[in-house]
């Protein structure tokens, strides 16, 4: 993922939430869950038989590798994809055009100088300008924060600006690397740095989106290790002179035409309304991509095939995407709303998956009071897996224009704790992932797709 | 570390040791826990009063990198160790010469051919020859172990065989680091590779030392990263064809002189009698070798430092030693046994630390089990920082010489959690360690020291 929506918590919201929660064993109880216990159990059952979800993404990751917008690596997944999901029988498959904009890394190299000379392992950040071809050789500047470069701003002009933050949250941290070249160029900074945004390393750089504005100059922007944003920490606290060398090669090229790819499993009463699942796509240009966010396209796609091979066919339609280009301009989930835009009111809910495919716990659902209820009966026939916890606030970047537009959204929740050491990351691997974990999130999509899909009286809006 | 001393559990050891366990409150009562308990408290609170050995390695690590016998970086950094222990006003400072062998890296680097282009992170294993500069295409034979190299033996000639080993303990999984090399080409490969020794991994890869057999044609052998090691292991499940191109660069150069680098707290009673403890001062080329072994060696150091500024001096000498070579050739445990071989009988105890300076649990310990007892009644002095764990067996290579001419030996036990995942990579390095867990480490080599090299009768060899 490349960001999540701003938690935006509103006094009546929590004053409901809380008598819902004194409300809980009436829902346990609900007449939702009793109907639809007996196939939430067979969904279970069938996707903890096998590691077909784990070995599907295995497969497409170790094929195609990572899958930057643009990269010639994300079409050939988005073809496989199409073949594979038409392989499965679901229906209407396709790709939907998306124009993507093109961010290409380049050749780049960052070299301590003085005080002594050390290569230093990096990733330029995404959408960052080159250097000039030859380098920028300048004096660095260690802040901790940015109101540390603040108090330090007379020092910056001329130099390198090195953002040393330790990661707290992802929220907090990664402002740095969002914003970090713009407040160091504000300051008269030559380039920015910054510790890349991950509690763990191994001397492994991340990258990740950053931003420029209009009015203030543009510099180039990468990320080096926790260890060597360190050293130069200590470097700087010992009084000596830092100089590296920082050569980017980073283009923006024309955007290109990729798609948004898609499949339904069409609902035997109102096909023309959707519950829309997935995750998205593209991902950054290292590693695999395998957790972000192959994985949450595979989840969604083996829950959707899983009904399938069930007979489980809902009311309504449920459809599977791998939105495009989330990490770097959004363009999927835009595309998808623009190219949507008429069938929005027949959009009963949109459910993303973009934390990584680790053991899931739940779902943050955002939508009216009287829906939240249903969803959280539809909570408990997920408590067998542990994923019951159905909350207050969540969503996705991919469906964000949908839920703007009124669509109840919510976003799989699951255990966090190694995300973000590999995130963004060479190390974003399948192999950090657990293919009974994975099954767990398929059945947990499955049962709450399949459900609301299948709800006689939809989801209501209020 | 490279290896450790093999346990050889002996009967007769076993009874005595049960018999002590039942003995442990009276050992707690001991005159020598009773004696020395005022000094070992003052010890313990000057220890943790600061960030002195942190800050030391750090500033080591930082200034001279990682350190492979026969670099600049390792001569630089003792003769830095030299200025700074006369500084501190250690006696008789100095470096022993010894011959150590040279091993360097040169450019190396693997990719994969098919089923698709991809740069492969690696590293050659230290020892490993060159392949031809155009380097070797080969097909990749994919093994588990070396029982399924022997079953898939007919399909190796002429091959890249491919080590899948997962880790278990590190003891298990080496061997196929060391081994592996032989193993392969007895079946005919042309090259083999090792899945990097480590449970643990950000697509980082691990070196380490390698060993050539005389009647078996030496093949190259380098270190892949855990990720690709599985993804090339799950293609070749698959029924794919996976060729890898490997190019090394390495060079076995003739011998240099390098250093032990030593000083000492002379003893007020018997100048002549030695408690000798420390780590090794080299390490690979990766990293900043602060773990393995920077901070063997500046514990030991601080230890000694400490008990000096404290004014405890003992009636037997202790020494530090920061011995060379340890990682590929062991030749500094050697070259100190043999320059000091008039005076072995002299060595009251050899003490190591080289298992990296995280939370201190306690001593390893090879001696008769009179020795044992008194070593078990000074543990007690260091259960209030939760050292006080002592052992039977233990040790390591570079006091392995004193040991075999009969010298009682220890070695520093920590909390291994952490050890080897970044054990001989790039991310050895000194943010990984915690100034506290290190300041324990201190006070328990300065404790153990510092009694031992007290004791009126000394340590009895039986």
């Amino acid at each position: 993922m490349s960001n999540h929506l701003p938690t935006r918590p509103m006094l009546r919201v929590l004053a409901v939430a809380s008598s819902l929660l004194l409300a809980a064993p009436l829902a346990a109880q609900g007449p939702v869950a009793t109907t639809y216990r007996s196939a939430a159990d067979r969904i279970i059952a069938a996707a903890q038989a096998d590691s077909a979800a784990y070995n599907r993404l295995a497969d497409m990751v170790d094929r195609f590798g990572n899958r930057l917008s643009g990269s010639a690596s994300l079409e050939h997944a988005i073809d496989w994809i199409i073949t594979e999901m038409r392989g499965d029988g679901l229906a209407n498959v396709r790709g939907e055009p998306v124009m993507v904009p093109v961010w290409v890394r380049g050749e780049e190299s960052a070299e301590l100088i003085e005080p002594r000379r050390l290569s230093l392992p990096m990733l330029g950040l995404g959408g960052s300008i080159a250097t000039p071809p030859e380098g920028i050789t300048a004096e660095v500047l260690v802040v901790g924060s940015f109101d540390d470069l603040a108090a330090h701003a007379n020092e910056a002009r001329g130099k390198i600006v090195l953002f040393d933050v330790p990661f707290t949250s992802y929220g907090q941290t990664v402002r740095y690397r969002v914003d970090g070249a713009v407040a160091a160029a504000r300051v008269g900074a030559v380039a920015s740095l910054i510790r890349s945004v991950t509690p763990n390393s191994q001397r492994s750089p991340h990258t990740g989106v950053m931003a420029y504005a209009d009015s203030v100059r543009r510099i180039p922007h990468a990320a080096l290790t926790l260890e060597d944003a360190m050293m130069l920490h200590r470097m700087q606290d010992r009084g000596e002179r830092i100089v590296v060398r920082l050569t980017m090669g980073a283009q923006t090229l024309p955007d290109r035409e990729s798609r948004n790819v898609m499949g339904d499993l069409v609902g035997r009463e109102r096909p023309d309304e959707v519950v829309v699942m997935g995750g998205h796509i593209d991902s950054w240009d290292v590693g695999q991509g395998a957790m972000d966010d192959g994985g949450g396209v595979v989840v969604a796609w083996e829950a959707v095939r899983l009904l399938k091979r069930l007979g489980l066919t809902p009311r309504r339609t449920i459809r599977v995407v791998g939105w495009v280009n989330e990490e770097n301009g959004g363009r999927g989930g835009e595309g998808y709303f623009t190219a949507h835009q008429d069938a929005v009111d027949q959009h009963v809910l949109a459910i993303e998956s973009d934390g990584g495919v680790f053991s899931p716990e739940g779902f943050g659902f955002r939508g009216s009071d009287s829906a939240f209820a249903i969803i959280r009966q539809i909570g408990t026939l997920l408590e067998p897996i542990g994923a019951g916890s159905i909350t207050r606030g969540g969503g996705g970047s991919d469906i964000a224009p949908l839920m703007r537009a009124g669509v109840p959204g919510m976003g799989l929740n699951v255990d966090g704790t190694r995300y973000f050491w590999y995130h963004h990351s060479y190390g974003d691997t399948v192999d950090k992932l657990d293919p009974q974990e994975m099954a767990r999130c398929v059945a947990a999509m499955a049962i709450m797709a399949y459900v609301v899909a299948d709800l006689p009286g939809g989801l209501p809006r209020d």
